[in-house]
């Protein structure tokens, strides 16, 4: 089995290593990250870089796709290249996933047509444009797409992907392993929960990145 | 503000990258990877390599240290350039922080001596060791050192240091911004609660790598 982590510049970090980190000792399975060209790619912040070791191209049928969001979405989402190879993994694979806006770009693929489907809570109604049904979820699985909320729920997502391909008790295990007992000293994690000024400012700056592409 | 996270072979990914991604955001600060070499370092599982942009030579007063912990740290428990790296940063920084097994080597950098600390569930007792309180808790915060439980308590880390550092409510924006609300799937993320055969488990597989510095 093989698990390929789909990065490009101006994704989130943690969106692509909250899965990893918890998809990687699937038993049996090679992980890989995939970037269009191998090497070096940097981050939405441009604080941090992380190795692509193969191309698209070298990784042609992966069992498990994982496409994290990030700010670089938006740039990529008429980007033929990418949503080519997203259509033909996609076509082989057994499980297609995202974090935050990765589902974005497999809706802007074609993928999500029909599907219930989530993304940040800033950019769910943008899947609407694409056919697919936005839900209010952490994590919303439709046949083998699974996808997630905003950065840190890939989280959540991998480790329901992991109780579904390797059992429940190999997926409580890299949780214990990981100590994924979250205490968040706030609870503003959601649009819900957060303080209304703070949810409206955030809203504010970020309409630029988000509609940049529309 | 400078934010050095330090990174070598055989960390644990989202120990890094959990805290990164809370603390990149800190208004007027600067974050950075660093190892004893720059250049990409590759993480425990071998499927990952994140770039440390700096040597430590090149960051010699950061006002926040983050030190990760995995499998690799256990090599470098008298690794005198790292130590003595820790020691000369922590005299200038405002803040020492570890994840996971990380706080063991702060703890061998005799940082801790005296102080309450937490580490990863199966490396806790080693940080008696060094002189160090053991503290089962998932943050520890003892004066400037802030240490975090195991892998993911990294993140549930970076926010609480990063309200201490620029206020709650820039903490709770950057858990809004990553949508920080987790529902794990399971209820395993610690030994009190995981199937205490798992728990089993996992301390017979881990000994090995826990008692290779011993």
């Amino acid at each position: 089995m093989q698990i390929a982590v789909v990065v490009y510049d101006g994704f989130t970090a943690l969106d692509a290593v909250g899965p990893y980190e918890m998809l990687v000792r699937t038993p049996g399975a090679e992980t890989v990250f995939v970037a269009e060209r191998p090497g070096p790619v940097r981050t939405d912040t441009g604080a941090l870089g992380i190795v692509a070791d193969r191309s698209l191209a070298e990784v042609t049928r992966p069992d498990v796709v994982v496409v994290p969001g990030g700010p670089g979405q938006s740039a990529l989402m008429e980007h033929r290249p990418l949503l080519d190879w997203l259509c033909a993994a996609d076509a082989a694979s057994t499980w297609t996933a995202s974090v935050c806006t990765g589902s974005l770009l497999l809706a802007a693929a074609g993928l999500l047509e029909g599907r219930r489907a989530t993304s940040h809570w800033l950019a769910l109604d943008q899947l609407q444009r694409f056919g697919a049904r936005p839900a209010e979820e952490r994590v919303v699985v439709d046949g083998k797409y699974v996808t997630a909320a905003g950065v840190s729920a890939g989280i959540d997502m991998g480790l329901a992907l992991l109780g579904r391909i390797a059992g429940d008790d190999v997926a409580r295990t890299v949780q214990l392993a990981t100590e994924y007992d979250p205490r968040p000293p706030y609870d503003a994690g959601s649009p819900r929960k957060a303080p209304a000024h703070l949810v409206e400012a955030l809203r504010a700056s970020s309409r630029f990145v988000l509609t940049r592409s529309s």
